[in-house]
């Protein structure tokens, strides 16, 4: 085990009617704030009023912004900002998922930095200040509602890029599972497969001893596995609902890769897809990790082995590790097919022209690395990305 | 799942070495500190160097309180309280295991609180206020390190009662394993029954569509179970070690508990044991917690065999979920036995004299039900002592 330091400060407010505390959480922080959503739904579902009325409840101002998207956009982040600088607003609430979330992390870093916010992304400027925010999650899959996380996309050029910083812990996230219950079956698929991204990148490490963390990441996993296929037949589940909402916080709260290194690859990998192709997140995620594990399980065949059989039930080929782990990898490609997410690029209307440039631009023209538990170069990337063809 | 808030501020720092940072942590919040500890054991180890020098490193003053005990005694509360007071000490750093650290929070909430801190543990009044403190773990055991709980015994009359509360988190707490390999091997099997029953008593509960944390659990038990005996043979392996330490705090830190509501009844009736007869928890729980299991798990039979099989690795008798059941309690009956745990009151020197005055004061003479599972009167607690003999 890694030496680490943790420490999550958000306060997860968990449960039926949790929305309806809204106002006074925030009065905590301030009396003026930036509402910030993506389309329409939370005024069909009446989440928006409950929202306002508890901000009127506790005498909280607020200016609205809409139209977050998925794969949400810098052009918007920038928005943001502005509103909240000319408006002298000092907290942001994220009613959404990860995209509004992310987006609202953006904007709360954004305000104080003086230069241009993409240069946090680029690497040029580290956040060293940001509004406080808060979120109400609606969709279980990013696990942004308590992480350290953002990932935005800059139209100019189709870039996606990440911020890590333990500032932009939401101060509080209200998860109330019934919000979840309105998602179309495609959201849940790739919002469940980003969650088992999230836990396999973080399982698939080179480090050694680290069994209480394995064997957690193989709970929350089972319990996803467990609980997608009733949601999938009854959407109003509310007790599967509620554990898949809670793994999905969990599974990347960064308790989970305490003491261990994880690998990232197949989320670097997977950024370019949807950075050019605007694809959901999730599906691209469905089709990058299995070819991503073909192309690297050789790295370390026991712990494939372990994955397969402590998560999908396979049964031990005692004679052959790499037998066992090659049928835990048919196990993960055969769930996510019954999730009805794609197989391959083709499926996501992704064809070889551009296969190259993503790889390029993936490893910075084969200069940076992706992944830890074996580390890509550009060739690499290109391999993976050919067998998920 | 229940309805649940969970926020754990405390900042873990685990690992190698991490002690020599103590002094520039405990610089965010205060420059004059109690220093609290057991007996000489840090000095011996080296461990008390070390902290003096990162202390003086960045000009840190402090007060020193050394002689807590096992059980620890108000007195000694009381006596860092009125230390503190005199020397405007608005810090306290507490080495050592869950008597250290409980006492330390004892004097953190008694030195803002006007009356006797006694009235606190009473119900007499709410901890409104607390000084911050961190801690430097030496024994995995009681998780205080990460906790809201605090458990102090008044010598008169051998009242042993506890205290909750968000606000006595330590702001930090230091894990590094090294720091355990010293202890006495008696002392380490206390802990890791102590760290069990944590986990069980979260476990056993009413509450329904409770999967993800039934499974988080369950991986914790399990990690635990499997390192303690390669602890036993070989005290100083660091990785083992890691895997208990990180498994105490996480067994204690609240989030095992979220959507849920635990028995504790183990914990009550062992309090009265050691109350009285100063007996280490850990091995009072040993004695008690399978006997409370014998007595209440008709309740729910299910979950009893889901403990045998998931846990223990007992193999599930399709027909009999109650021999399955019965199966686990032996397997952990036995597991406390390999430790070298006491297996019935009488290795304990208890005998019959005090068990009607033990299950008299766990009830306030039969006026409060303990456990939430089942909840216990007098004459079921005196069933439970009992089974114990």
């Amino acid at each position: 085990m890694d030496n680490f330091i943790f420490q999550n400060p958000t306060k997860i407010i968990f449960g039926k009617g949790a929305e309806n505390g809204v106002g006074k959480e925030i009065s905590n922080y301030s009396k003026k704030i930036l509402l910030l959503y993506g389309g329409g739904s939370i005024k069909k579902t009446g989440l928006y009023d409950k929202v306002i009325t508890s901000l009127s409840g506790e005498e909280i101002e607020y200016i609205e912004l809409s139209g977050v998207k998925p794969n949400p956009r810098l052009s918007l982040v920038q928005e943001g900002i502005k509103i909240c600088r000319e408006n002298d607003i000092n907290f942001i609430l994220a009613i959404g998922g990860g995209s509004v979330i992310d987006s609202a992390k953006a904007i709360a870093f954004g305000v104080p930095y003086e230069g241009d916010v993409w240069d946090l992304f680029l690497g040029k400027a580290v956040v060293a200040k940001a509004l406080p925010l808060g979120t109400i999650l609606t969709i279980p899959a990013a696990g942004s509602e308590s992480s350290t996380g953002c990932v935005i996309t800059n139209e100019e050029g189709g870039y996606k890029r990440a911020v890590n910083s333990e500032l932009i812990y939401p101060r509080f996230s209200i998860l109330n599972p019934e919000l979840a219950f309105t998602l179309p079956k495609y959201q849940v698929a790739c919002g469940v497969t980003d969650i088992l991204a999230h836990l396999m990148e973080r399982y698939f490490t080179n480090t050694k001893n680290v069994e209480l963390m394995d064997r957690l990441i193989e709970s929350t996993m089972k319990t996803v596995i467990n609980n997608i296929p009733i949601i999938l037949e009854q959407n109003d589940n509310y007790e599967a609902w509620s554990e898949v909402m809670w793994s999905g916080t969990i599974a990347h709260n960064n308790l989970l890769n305490t003491g261990r290194v994880g690998d990232w690859a197949s989320h670097d990998i997977e950024h370019e897809l949807s950075g050019i192709y605007d694809v959901a997140h999730g599906a691209g995620l469905a089709v990058v990790f299995p070819a991503w594990m073909k192309y690297v399980y050789k790295q370390d065949v026991e712990r494939f082995a372990q994955f397969a059989v402590r998560v999908w039930n396979v049964e031990n080929e005692f004679w052959s590790a790499e037998r066992t782990a090659l049928e835990g990898i048919k196990k993960l490609q055969n769930f996510l097919k019954s999730i009805e997410m794609p197989s391959n690029l083709t499926e996501l209307g992704i064809h070889d022209d551009k296969l190259e440039e993503m790889a390029d631009k993936c490893t910075n023209s084969d200069t940076t690395k992706v992944g830890n538990f074996v580390k890509l170069g550009k060739i690499d990337v290109l391999n993976v990305l050919k067998l998920a063809k």
